[in-house]
């Protein structure tokens, strides 16, 4: 069999294997259609309004190119019997995302690595029925490939590592969908230079600089796109907005099942699988449509604000800033705002780039790059670029407060001086 | 004030006037992000995500690149005070739109364009109070040229006509978010040849490829994206699936009161402008997904094939094949298939492009070129290509049924010459 | 072995044969870098600047993507056999060409088709050198394979039908160094459709549209680009120069074997192979800067035109305008210009698109289209937009002048009614 | 007036100044489409076949969309007068060029900057008659910004600074042209944010991204396609064999006026405007076609090896590897080859960014950052991937030789070691 998918930004994805085409047409997969894949981001790049959906089939496709390419051309240091478990485990590794995943996990203590796992796992669900049918421990293994415990190191690290099929595809995408085109790197070229090696996968030598270019467009997304004030402050509303229902759920308990059934199993800290899979945006966004005519002022007007895009606005602070941010809330609160729901903080970094530190809590497995003689040198020692990047957290903290603030003569010369500021940590 | 709204099809949006931008942050327009553009289309293309938001701001962009052109270049044959309701008009084309409005209106007896009109006009609506800041009178103003009552025939034809900043957007738009390569054409130069003359809008010679290869990609567009086969299987379905629902309120009420309560009004054929308002693609994929676990097998089935994807297979037949499609709809209750739930014809023909003709019903404005001495030409004199496509219409009939009537000998005789046929009226 | 080149309409060639490599490397291969793929066009398109050797290698990379995915995918319809064969007729089908070939072979009497096959199949040449490396009966084979001669229709028709692997990559090179988006269409589909067919290739039913679009980008791009009045002002204008140079030479013989000592043989009809090969656009452009101080005013003044871009003016005319063009020929010479050297006719004709007419002159092989059922249907068979460009000639004929007649109150009145007009055979 | 050219990297060409015009066709601009923009790198990048014509209409180009820019939305800080000298000056900036420039004046002594201000001041020019249509002191003016001595410092850095209309242009035309994609940037952008300041210009904080990835891209570039070792291979030929021919001259100077009569007053260190100006790329590559044949083994072996691509190889080497080449250097004598002719060493170092220190010998403007208070930043204060390319130097130097070196034992143990090495001052 063969279906073809058309999209825009691999332009044809082929699936040639009956157990990925199921895998696709299950309920757990489709329901990724309804759960965009950067949230609140639309809100501010109007464009990036895309899925998981499609994200999940970019990376299966990326996983497909590679492990073709490395069954054709390099049969002795990778074996094709890895093939389908990679192609699986690339297709699914996000299935168990969320609606707002992130926002709704700090909340509700959901674990979205958790759910892909169990959705993978456990006998309940079509997308187990499917990979049961390959062999019975099957299931397990995609699930291990994704849980980093797979024993063969070149697959783990084709899903999950600093350059994976998972990146590779979300950052071509949401350049994309959002128009920024400095996420624009040269998938094809890597594509090509990807080798398998005895520990891992590397680059050979003549790729290094799509290699160089790779990180460093992700450095410019994460700055840009994935770290904009405004998305940022979508979702402070959406945290506090969720917050104030839980927190008003005891008293209100009737309003709520009435209102958003769905969302009773996590106001109680009582959920289960089938609860988490019948969340989407769509359910959310309902709910929150009817709250905006909540008796509630507080709910009602977070919703509206929500669902409107009234933004909260927003001042950079450094670490340091206590007394400054307590002179902030105590102004805000004067002005007649309940502090807990009309602002809040959002700390965004991240580690562009690290090598291999074994006594690292978290260490990373670096990028290899293959010289023409056959040794690997990680790849910070060949790109200055890339060693100025590496090691380093980039990114800041921002307080958010009530657009109205603004107009008060105090709280204006307290952020006097938001400048854009270096990166800090 | 100017503001900047990034953007992958236009680069950059600039929105430099309070009332545009206080109509994007209307509760009427933003409501539009939760309205896909294509509606069924992106089950089949998943790329194309994209909602009736970044369409309607494309309008506004092209219009307002428009305007701003004639302004500066051609001020003695347009009159600059016609930009402000040229652009209201563009943003607000579609403001009335809803979900999957094309279904939805064959139900239920909604007029997209009707709802457009009263939200522009009606006092209680966020975008009426935003224009009359501009005039009294200004509400009316734009909602006649959406009407095509407006006096200045400019005016009208920018808005709406064969080639408008409508069409030219969602070609660019739906081609980008399909991928779909064909429907690509060159705006740039469109936008540069484009003048005002004194009944209206005409194109200069030197750009009149541009124009032909716009008429042959919309051409494209319709008969490999919009009339795709699977798109409209989803269309049926979900009008099957809808026409169930309706056909079940009178005896199950509470059921419906309880899951899906905003789609009261419209069982109830008593509905008004807030009731419409309230729908959007999430609200209805929520009452879909409730209806999963319906107890009405029907119901149940239809909303589980629609949400998860189970298409309806199809087959072409010509508008003298009504014993055929006796036989077969014979063949789907044989099987024990409800045919008015299982089974639909759907229909899709277009008229890529059409001259003036003064006794028709709906007489088309013609496309001007204006000639190096100023005289004008229509298109399709000069265009081989758009003469062979002028006053014809190009589509075909489908009749969908179930897909396992494939297994069925006698129904498989019925339609083993399904092959791709020519267009035919 | 295995030699990447990066270039931006193919993004990566690979020559993974040694063979091919060899070829690209001989001297009459390298040759090719020196003749611009589009001689005068760049005069008016600036960035069209790219050689015959990119063209080529394009050619190639086309024809090796179809054979290698014949191969993988068609063992039982296609021999592999027939690969290199295929590849090296790609690779050489324009290497006689010689600088300036339109206008130089009306001249001189050369025939570039003719020269292709004497470069292959002379011993002389380290062309077939190396495809003697091969087998002793190897260059004939790809001379015959170029001369339509070639036992294997497949083979033939890859090289030299209406969709060969030569206009594949001309249509989206010339269009990607243009600029001209029209001549875009979706290469990567079509690579994906085509199929070995008992006679021939065929394209499967799905890529259709695919297949249309390149029909109707070519022949935008005849109309716009390649017909441009322009860059045909500079053809008049080289014919004339080089007639004049012609003329001249037996009165001034030592001049040029002095300036132009390797146009010599072409002068005196008696040129070989090397007298061919030694020439360029770079040494045709020397000569051209050298007479333009020649003691002849009329070869000087050519000259300088032609290396300075001033171009003659032009209006079309139908063929019957006998008595008009001999108006505008006395009025020419009677403000003092030779008409031979000062004015010229061009005409363009193209035919998009034909289906096979066995009595034709000289019959076309068709593209089928293979429905679902296996059947072949010729392709405007189902496509309204070829069939309106099948069977008809495009393109038109001009006449050229000096622009300074445009002063001259008789001739402006002859020409006035120079609009834009439809095509005419 | 009007004039609209078409190209692929910035679409279409506005010329509305009949002086930009009459520029464009002057003989010594027109002259600019014999000689391309990147020599020899199109020998190893064969789409990269553009002319410096090209890239300087691309630069007049940027300099009038930013220019009209500045006097549309800045009338306090920039004085619409100075529009015209930026232009001009923009167009003209590289007129001056010559056929391989970089690798001739090394050797003959030619400057094509001073050649450049002759050609726009000498009365004797085309260029200088249209200029001086403007002002008696126009030519002046225009040469007076080229040189960095026009007082208004805003028109020297839109034309010559770290970031100039000349860097803009060819960063992505180079990058449209090889296929490179990392030298793409967001062009739109930047010309958006770039503003008159009071002594020069800056960058709106908002659009600091997109200037920080022009940087990098920048310096991609030149690791990656201007750095290229078989380019520079190219180029290292091109130096010998250009030696070569200078010193036989004394020996063979009727051999030399017969066959490459315009180097003569090269030779002879006694040349003149014009005869700058008669030398363009295809008169060099003809003669180079003559010497061929040569009598002389060394020079025709070299012409050779240039007109057919037949590559020196080469070895990356530090600074203090003296003795390494002088042993490599006696090893290619030994072998038979005059070391002189055939063989040589290539450094390249850039350095991508600088900010300005005022003890340096030639001090950098550096790129200023507008906060949204109004105070000015240096652009590598606010970004960390800046910052690790300020000041610093990244280049390499290469050994080149006879490819049959390889092949010797004692050699190939000399070189074993070139892997790629980072970066080295």
């Amino acid at each position: 069999m063969e279906k073809v998918f058309r999209e825009p930004v691999h332009d044809f994805i082929h699936v040639d294997n009956q157990i990925i085409y199921d895998l696709i047409n299950t309920a757990e997969f489709q329901r990724l259609r309804r759960i965009k894949q950067l949230g609140t981001t639309s809100a501010v790049f109007h464009g990036a309004e895309h899925s998981r959906f499609s994200h999940c089939m970019g990376v299966y496709h990326i996983a497909k190119t590679i492990t073709d390419h490395f069954s054709m051309n390099y049969p002795m240091e990778w074996d094709p019997d890895e093939n389908l478990v990679t192609q699986c485990a690339a297709l699914l590794h996000d299935v168990g995302h969320g609606a707002y995943s992130h926002t709704f996990e700090g909340l509700f203590e959901t674990d979205h690595e958790a759910v892909t796992r169990e959705i993978i796992t456990s006998p309940s669900t079509e997308v187990n029925a499917v990979l049961r049918r390959v062999a019975p421990d099957f299931p397990e293994k995609v699930a291990s490939v994704i849980a980093h415990e797979y024993p063969n190191p070149q697959v783990v690290q084709l899903i999950s590592s600093q350059i994976d099929a998972d990146r590779m595809d979300y950052l071509l995408r949401d350049s994309y969908y959002t128009g920024a085109v400095y996420g624009q790197y040269d998938l094809t070229r890597i594509l090509h230079v990807i080798r398998p090696v005895p520990n891992g996968i590397a680059f050979v030598i003549n790729g290094v600089h799509a290699v160089e270019d790779y990180i460093v467009s992700r450095y410019q997304m994460y700055q840009q796109v994935y770290f904009h004030p405004a998305s940022r402050s979508m979702e402070v509303i959406l945290k506090n907005l969720l917050a104030r229902a839980k927190d008003l759920y005891s008293s209100q308990t009737d309003y709520f099942k009435i209102t958003s059934a769905r969302l009773i199993p996590f106001f109680e800290q009582n959920n289960n699988l089938n609860d988490y899979l019948s969340l989407d945006d769509g359910v959310m966004n309902t709910y929150f449509q009817t709250w905006m005519t909540s008796e509630d002022a507080i709910l009602s007007d977070l919703a509206q604000a929500y669902m409107n895009r009234h933004l909260l606005k927003s001042v950079q602070f450094a670490k340091t800033d206590f007394d400054k941010l307590d002179q902030m809330r105590e102004l805000v609160e004067q002005a007649g705002f309940n502090v807990k729901y009309y602002t809040g903080i959002h700390s965004n970094f991240d580690l562009p780039y690290d090598f291999y530190r074994p006594t690292s809590d978290t260490p990373r497995t670096q990028i290899e790059i293959i010289q023409k003689d056959g040794t690997l040198y990680e790849l910070s020692e060949l790109s200055p670029l890339v060693a100025s990047l590496t090691g380093t957290i980039h990114g800041n903290r921002r307080f958010y407060f009530p657009k109205v603030m603004l107009e008060h003569e105090d709280f204006r010369a307290l952020i006097k001086n938001d400048s854009f500021l270096p990166a800090q940590k």
